[in-house]
């Protein structure tokens, strides 16, 4: 296929050439100094895009699933109850991954077409009988179905109920892509994988832990070893791991935090809100539903699409991928063949979207989606020039919107 | 700037990322049998893209310019009669170049409308009084006004006219992309450069010169070294060359050939014609007009689309490169500010094209021409579904277009 | 620091510019079908280097370190009595693994200074008076010590004492460098790394595991999520993996076996036998004690050097570094600063050698220890020339070594 | 073959990672504004490598070969006089180019053993019956031979026979490996390639135009179309270039530059010093001669050793490349079979050296040679050591050499 693939799941992220060049070296000794001094740099900028200064950064060679499980076994201990929220493919495995690890998990089934709101954990926490909560797990984008929940909300919750248990949150498919502030917000633990807002491939696992989720681990947690932060808290702090760190990795989470603050976090958040809100319009010109029924809680990092009745997601995807080098989400578990997901997450630009939506178009014509082509395009265009298009790209509106 | 940008000018192309790993490794010795080896394999390849098996390839580390340099001064003596038409800038500065190097260049001034037509060149043949012409000068694709000119006919023309000139072609932006056949249609000496069809990044000079270019090689020319292709000639029998090559750029030629050989000559060719289509379907929904005036001479590599009066087309490509990271052609001397230029050639895409379109659309409604936002996108999406433009692409109607 | 690093710690190894090459590229839709093909010609091609047609290979985004628990918590539930042995400081690390994972281990003191026995093995599974072991855990190359255990003799001793425990080798630091022959000596289950004998950079768990132990994992285990292995050997049949695999380290691993191959696996062991061997003759030369005091035992992927009395081995260490970019393996645990470790496995040749020893030479020197600069890099000069060497070589003694 | 080959030819040489990766990126638009920022930013930093400030730095697509075509034909016109000296392979093929292009060259035959003299030119300049000659050629660094010659000299030479002679001097292999003073001893024009002391792949020509050498070129010059330095330095006066440039190349200037002023220019010359002088102690040491009679003419960026009788250098080098991987420099022209070359200009450090060497002593004694084994190596070892040495490197005696 001649020309330049658009890759857009919901991550892994198309890397940038400036990281995949800084990956494109020779590998150190993890023990020497320039090794060490790498390390050290590492750490507090990675806080910085948790947006935590309480919070101690971990490094794993993983994904996101092993975040999952570094998290849990560094706070928690075997029988620990955990409460867990059915919304959407992630959170349901998330909580699958603490129960096949041995913990007393309870899930409580919701909508798939929200994000997790605060009321919701307060009622369940209100109406607990049991033991008390070690934990509740939340996953702040749901990326099976582009809804985004209210983690300041569900802190408020939990406070409410005077409950112990650690909030613990999954940014997988959000940091550095939808704003996440996890010292403001009162997350306890946050997790994440490399291969998706942090625009790198996929191989590694990041958490920032705060002060109660490493108490946690001090005085209790599960037997453990790989996942075991303590050793690799201790080591850091000299700016060693006490195992062989992923090296090349390392150096392209450099660049890439570099191109982060370069660009400004906040405005790489409202260049995601402006490329979300153009995807968004184009759905609306075909006359297609979001999945995510509630507004508030619109994904700006990926938009899953409901197909008409009687037609197949995978016969859209299919298409978009043979026909236009088009990489596009499926729907996961029980949306599967009702949802396709655009992923506009990562190092993504305004034309990189109305490529993605004209072979969305052509896809779904093909398909026998009655669109019309163009239109999609059209309101993406109509959106990238709007006045509060503007205001939310922080520009006076005589000033061009991308000149940042 | 985020996401990928999108060089769409006439040339440099975007360099594949094949291309790029192809030549980031060891330089080697270009006198050991590593070298020898790599080059005995290329030169019977890039024959193939030029269509030529009379013709011999010679390869300098150079530009376009250069490859024209070693055209005339390997086959043309100080003083030697030139005929030259002006049909463009590249083809008027292909004279220049000839005058500089102090041939008798006379340039026949003609529409920058059109490419040069068969009976043009036999018109002013048939009118010569003075010595007889030792070359005609030829552009094959008009870079900086997208008409493709006859070369088949221009040859016909010479013979008629009983001519010995030497009939030099510059396919600099069209090899690769568009179909030539220099054996077929009888040129003697062909030349382009790196950076277009062949995507490469700019660097190389590729020559392919026919037995009566060679021979006038052998007994004539002017006083030359760096370009004589004679010590190269002799050298490359063996795979070696008489001066350091550029040696990285040939291990990215040896990866761009088998490229277009993975997907097949013709195919690329018809490739780019769907391309070329859909942009000109775009621009006719822009009610603009293109500026070549001859349908049958529409250049498959780019596009020059004229602006209507009154404004600049240096503020749609300003306006494109700093919102977009869209990177457009100007308008070169006397049609500047009065186009801009698509390129599509190379390594391209539907979706790519699509981007550009949209792009396009963009810049020039923030610089005041009153188009439709998506018409243009729309219209190529449709170019790219027409039953027309399948049978271009060889495939049966039932068939995804781009299943290649 | 111009030029060259030399990265000869006993891995990670220097990474060859064609595997670089081939990581540095987009990351693809780990769910397409680019992917799964890749994935099923990689699982093959990998058991062949394991030298297993009966067993599973199983890749995780992971180190050395995720791999000895992957091993552990699929085929072991908490509190099964696993027999180690403490022949260097690997050895020793697995069995803490294992303790931390709630295994109950028995760990056997021996000496540093030789590989396990298979009558070590025997005597003391003779001597077992408790509940019978489910495993026996061994360091196939000790990168602590650099001595080789007989993988063979130890499986035998289990066999003839009517054992059932599983052999699970680590062969982190010997897999292809060393001869490993997992079917026909017997391992249940082998482990590595990415980083070592497979030069690519770390980020990569490899296991292999036999039927016995997928039997193992399948009726029990213990708790597990991300290191289990049964969805992994489910979704791999189809080419794909239930979490984001590493996809970039896989398109470096795919280059790596390729390269492997072509060298041809027993000609790789041959080159690692050739380049120890002139290692080894080198540190006679210096008048230096190599650790392993069992000839037999010495390791062909790394030497461990002794210090004379009184000299710390850090500083050696540090001098090669500083003042001649070369980084060499430090002295672990109870042998810190006693011994120096060069490494010599993955992609390596005979100059690089050269200058590793040139290099260490005058780390020793400068360090107070008393030799003779280039003594120990003629007597590997001289190991290189001799008949023994060439007959290793697989090639006469007319005929270049290297000409491979 | 295994591991990182050795390019010890006196040129291309190893081109640094860091200056690969530079150039493993999106082609940029040659028009626009970040190119034109590159452009601006590199020159007066070439300028800086020429130790000029008073002239003009110009950059061709090209190589060695063409910067000396575009030091003639901009300032000589054809049939002018030139004085040239054939004391080595280059210095006569510099005369043949100008031949080839028209002018008039007188060839003073010298000895290959040593530089050109001051008091050879004056001596050849007094003598002169004919016209004045209108140039000088020099080339400061035989790269056949391994002598530098005195341009200061040669420029008082010129200078006190009143001539208005244009001294120009090719630095190609030279150039930011040996100090070179453009300004302070009077060359009016220097020209160089990219692919040895600046550590690029081949591909680029780089000349220094002094203030007489460019008035030279306004007033007059030869015909002149791709190497007419007008029209560039007047583009490059915004950043750009009259044709296309080898984009790539630049970045990768800009690094190797970049590189260059990290260590520090004078402590590069410093470190090919101490290498160099560690070479000669191996040839020393294996009692073979250096071609270069004249101790205070041996060049710090490549020694040619003389073969003893009856054995063909060509011989040697077949060994080192097929057995080891070692590309050495063969003998040229005259010195064909008699002496063949080691480089050691560019990025290259001690342990590399040490490499070199030993892969040298292999081949020499294979093919013939009695040395012992190792004897160099450890003379260049001693060499590392000595106090000369250090003083050499500017550091006092008791720091170590390499901490730069």
């Amino acid at each position: 296929m001649s020309g330049r693939p658009f890759l857009q799941i919901p991550g892994p992220t198309n890397v940038p050439e400036r990281v995949l060049r800084a990956m494109d070296r020779a590998v150190i000794d993890h023990r020497g100094p320039e090794f060490g001094q790498l390390v050290q740099g590492l750490l507090p900028d990675v806080a910085k895009i948790f947006k935590s200064e309480r919070g101690k950064v971990v490094l794993y060679p993983s994904s996101g699933t092993g975040a999952w499980e570094a998290a849990l076994v560094n706070t928690l201990a075997p029988g620990d109850r955990i409460l867990a929220f059915n919304y959407g493919h992630f959170s349901a495995q998330f909580a699958e991954a603490a129960r096949n690890l041995g913990f007393d998990v309870e899930l409580v089934p919701l909508s798939w077409r929200r994000g997790l709101a605060g009321e919701q954990v307060a009622e369940r926490l209100r109406g607990n009988r049991g033991q008390p909560f070690k934990a509740v797990l939340v996953v702040h984008n749901e990326t099976s179905t582009g809804a985004v929940s209210d983690v300041k909300a569900i802190r408020a919750a939990i406070d409410a109920g005077h409950h112990e248990a650690l909030l613990i949150v999954d940014t997988v498919s959000s940091l550095a892509s939808i704003d996440y502030r996890m010292d403001e917000w009162g997350a306890d633990l946050t997790l994440t994988g490399s291969q998706k807002g942090l625009m790198l491939p996929p191989g590694m696992a990041l958490l920032c832990a705060g002060p109660r989720a490493i108490a946690a681990g001090e005085r209790g947690g599960s037997p453990r070893n790989f996942f075991d932060w303590r050793p690799i808290l201790k080591d850091n702090a000299a700016g060693f791991f006490p195992y062989t760190p992923a090296t090349l990795l390392l150096f392209g989470l450099r660049e890439a935090l570099d191109m982060l603050f370069e660009e400004g976090l906040e405005h790489v958040f409202t260049r995601h809100t402006r490329l979300a809100e153009a995807v968004r319009k184009a759905v609306g010109a075909w006359e297609l539903e979001i999945l995510c029924e509630d507004q508030g809680a619109y994904s700006n990092s990926l938009t899953a699409v409901m197909m008409p009745d009687g037609l197949d997601s995978a016969e859209v995807i299919r298409i978009a991928r043979e026909r236009f080098g088009l990489d596009l989400g499926v729907g996961l578990s029980q949306i599967k063949g009702r949802v396709f997901r655009i992923g506009h997450l990562g190092a993504l630009n305004e034309l990189e979207v109305l490529a993605t939506l004209g072979g969305v178009e052509m896809a779904l014509r093909e398909a026998g989606v009655p669109i019309t082509l163009g239109s999609g395009v059209a309101a993406a265009q109509e959106s990238f020039f709007g006045d509060a298009s503007r205001a939310l790209a922080g520009v006076p509106v005589e000033q061009p919107i991308a000149a940042r």
